[in-house]
């Protein structure tokens, strides 16, 4: 996130000082006595399968171009979650996702971003690269290219998937991927119990 | 929100246009070419209990002053949804939360918040006032005031609460919060299914 320098409303320049009734330091404007806040992001993005398969994006844009991913990205005002998820997975792989529902909950706090997955199946098993994607792929289990996934959120939530479906339930999964940005997320998983 | 109007990194005013790999206008900066997005908020809250009965709060803020509410707030930077959820509890009742899990997934598209309850103990049954709070109370079922609840989230996640005690289980709870600003909510709930 950009650091903010003047003021959305008046282009003044801002203070960063903490207001009396808060605790931590805003982009307050002297001028016009707005207060710019910063906060987290919600990541939302889809696992869809068909006839078994799980339908993969190859990045093509930074960061981490040419790695697979599931179809994601951040969450637009005034749509739902699910929604977000849905559209995510159209922009990027042209798919529609059916009977979708919440499985994973990540919390990444060292970057401010949560993330909210849904799994669900991929409409006639129909998809194709979509603008910021340079392939698709639809893949077994035994296919998943796990050395070249871009985010360890998607390896987490992928790994909890194909482990749950050997045990034939699908879970809600929540965790929290602890340490620094660049270095080896801990994740910390407390659900299920 | 407010309305963008300047840049926040060089002053110059924005303009409303969709990048060239985009689909939404975004706050474009003409002069430094920096983009303004704009995303949904999360809103990080306790269902706390003591001996069976929930801790409220009645507001001493606007919106909705005088009515009453279970300790929640934004999300802010650097912390996860269950440190949010705690530091609001802190903040808002002095009060500290113990054997937290997530209950609710609250979506409200039509004000852009995501809203994650998590419910657990209020360690040694102690809370009092905090600055934006006029009062706490610890209530039984049959003393919630059900008229006087601040936000519909809290008053279905109440509701589910007690539902889910009644029936020995907790469950996770999500739920879409449909219609305009100001009218009342249509609550879409998908999970438990």
């Amino acid at each position: 996130m950009a650091k903010i320098n003047f003021c959305t409303q008046c282009a003044h320049r801002v203070d960063f000082l903490i207001p009396a009734d808060d605790s931590r330091p805003r982009a307050i404007c002297p001028n016009c006595k707005h207060i710019q806040y910063s906060n987290p992001k919600l990541v939302v993005g889809c696992l869809l399968t068909h006839q078994g398969k799980i339908l993969l994006c190859q990045r093509d844009i930074e960061p981490r171009i040419n790695y697979w991913t599931l179809p994601a990205g951040y969450m637009e005002n005034r749509e739902s979650t699910l929604e977000g998820a849905l559209r995510e997975a159209k922009e990027e792989a042209c798919a529609v996702g059916e009977n979708m529902r919440l499985f994973a909950i990540y919390d990444l706090p060292r970057i401010s971003h949560v993330y909210m997955l849904y799994v669900g199946d991929l409409a006639q098993g129909e998809a194709k690269a979509g603008d910021e994607t340079k392939a698709i792929a639809l893949l077994e289990e035994s296919e998943i290219p796990w050395s070249e996934m871009a985010f360890s959120v998607m390896t987490e939530a992928l790994q909890r998937y194909f482990e749950d479906r050997k045990n034939g339930e699908l879970n809600i999964h929540r965790a929290t991927f602890e340490g620094q940005p660049g270095e080896e997320a801990t994740i910390i998983r407390d659900w299920p119990q």
